[in-house]
């Protein structure tokens, strides 16, 4: 995957920047340009939430491993806390290779001080989530750094899945012609995030829409669907999830704004603070992106589970204008969706 | 594993220590208390530095899986860097399961401000590590938390290894009578990182002993030795080692003073600082634990590798006396070793 018009490898007197981990352009060109190359592999490559491999001696079975740490400021706010999302963004992850989520790891990054109920809450989050979503964590480790070297607590959650299902779900297998489905509203998690750091007060409380969406994705794919590609929504939002997959299958996408659900305190939020939903985070939206023949039955699969109930289509992949993603407005016209240059919210997962 | 005469629960108006990271009885009770309890599965009581995990419908597959964050300070030290460690330590851990390992993720957590170069040198060094192991990284994350909520980078590395062989490598399997290896010299690793954060000069620089020690392990399972178990020391050192295979597997431990080779420099740096170099993390050195009669075969095989050239028996197992470890000195007494209770030296890996 390149972005368009990269300018020179950052050199020695450059600095990390908070934009490097939004999921928007820095974050884009570091990887390209610094991370990928270091670490050249075909896996890697892939440029896929999880690496799909295959274990050596036993043809049959493909493995997803995947990993994300989770930085998130406040630790707790409405719908969970860094535990719930620590656990869900794997689980999902995996889900998103179209692999059933079985093993999580947890690496803790302690601060000295944290308060060990605070520790104790995190703990009881991950262990529902890992339940609620079956999986198990079944390896740690924890490390402790001096006060003010940390934030309280970072995680690092590992993934391992196993890949059931003879199918390709990947950006190199998206279609001209294929529709993107919509799993539910967006910009719940971001704005969520937001209004409890900066303790903003909305009329009711916005809550982060944080799901773990593999059996949905399990649904579609037992009963056959041919899923060409997932993908959740985390940083960057859907804008940077699509601008990435269509510059990664040198396809285009169209999109409608008035088939995007964004819930009424989320958009008022939004306009207040002057973001576009488009961009802002999500922890439990996806996008599916599949044939025309196959929507009907998909989203009558996504409807049945409370998650993914609201999934819609939302538009469709085009040929020809590699990498571009347009969307048709309320009132008809087109805008050209780029990615995000910089930062817009950090630390949101 | 339990230690004994622990104290209540820590409650909430107790907060994490510096000590809970160092692998000493705080640690043990931090994770025997609260972090077991809470994740509570089978896997997890294993109480091994990688679980041994069964794929579901391929009867023959076992994996090994561990994570492994890295927060050591100063980042680079004479022998390597937190890139090397990240990747030695993480292909320890599976190794000492048996495994082979095969594949990594790396979760980078950067401070915004990080030199850009500084994440290259860390990068090169991953590469090049994972190349010298046989390795691949296969998917990785990155996050960027704000200036003064981090230390410049952290490096999550989870692994996954295949277990081809069936033994059963764990403390359970250690009996009565058993021979303690020792692959090389202890403490080099942790005086390294001593000098280099405080600036101490000695006559030559002491190198860290960061090492891989997959191959040694693997042609010991390959020639059919019946490794009973193995352990890297890493933080807490050899005695905490022992101390914790003692606790688990209910015997005892005899290790001759004598038979324990400490570098000259290293050990002069222990006494100026008043450090046991029992308790110094290493990171390139392991114990293996092994019935009598394969010692002089697993002593050959493991000379003809640079990294456990100088391997040696420094004990052995004994009945009763559960999770007792004594040190007979140079002058002939015994002498009782304890987990260390807190914080010898903080942030070496």
């Amino acid at each position: 995957m390149t972005v368009p018009s990269d300018p020179p490898l950052p050199n020695s007197k450059k600095t990390v920047q908070l934009g490097h981990g939004s999921g928007g352009i820095l974050m884009h060109r570091l990887l390209e340009q610094l991370i990928l190359p270091a670490l050249d592999n075909e896996a890697l490559r892939q440029g896929h939430d999880s690496a799909v491999l295959k274990l050596p001696g036993e043809p049959n079975a493909r493995l997803a491993f995947t990993t994300d740490s989770y930085v998130v400021k406040p630790r707790f706010f409405p719908g969970g806390d860094i535990g719930t999302l620590a656990v869900n963004g794997t689980v999902n992850d995996l889900a998103m290779a179209g692999a059933r989520p079985l093993w999580l790891s947890a690496g803790l990054i302690l601060e000295e001080g944290l308060p060990m109920d605070e520790l104790e809450r995190v703990l009881a989050s991950v262990k529902k989530a890992a339940a609620a979503a079956g999986v198990d964590v079944v390896t740690g480790d924890t490390k402790v750094v001096d006060r003010g070297h940390g934030d309280g607590l970072y995680i690092n959650t590992s993934g391992i899945g196993i890949i059931e299902y003879d199918l390709a779900i990947s950006p190199q297998s998206i279609q001209p012609g294929d529709v993107i489905l919509l799993s539910g509203d967006i910009g719940s998690h971001g704005i969520c995030i937001l209004a409890e750091r900066e303790k903003l007060d909305f009329e009711t409380t916005i809550k982060s829409d944080t799901a773990a969406l593999h059996r949905s994705v399990l649904a579609m794919i037992e009963a056959g669907l041919p899923l060409h590609c997932l993908r959740d929504l985390t940083r960057g939002g859907l804008a940077s999830a699509l601008k990435e997959l269509t510059l990664a299958s040198k396809l285009s996408a169209e999109i409608r704004e008035c088939d995007i659900p964004v819930e009424l305190q989320v958009k008022g939020a939004c306009e207040l603070l002057g973001l576009d939903p488009l961009y802002v985070a999500n922890e439990g939206r996806m996008i599916v992106i599949l044939p025309k023949d196959a929507v009907k039955p998909a989203l009558e699969i996504l409807s049945k589970f409370p998650d993914t109930a609201h999934s819609r289509a939302i538009g469709a992949i085009g040929a020809g204008n590699s990498g571009q993603v347009a969307l048709k407005s309320t009132l008809g016209t087109l805008r050209v969706v780029e990615m995000l240059p910089g930062e817009q919210l950090p630390r949101i997962c």
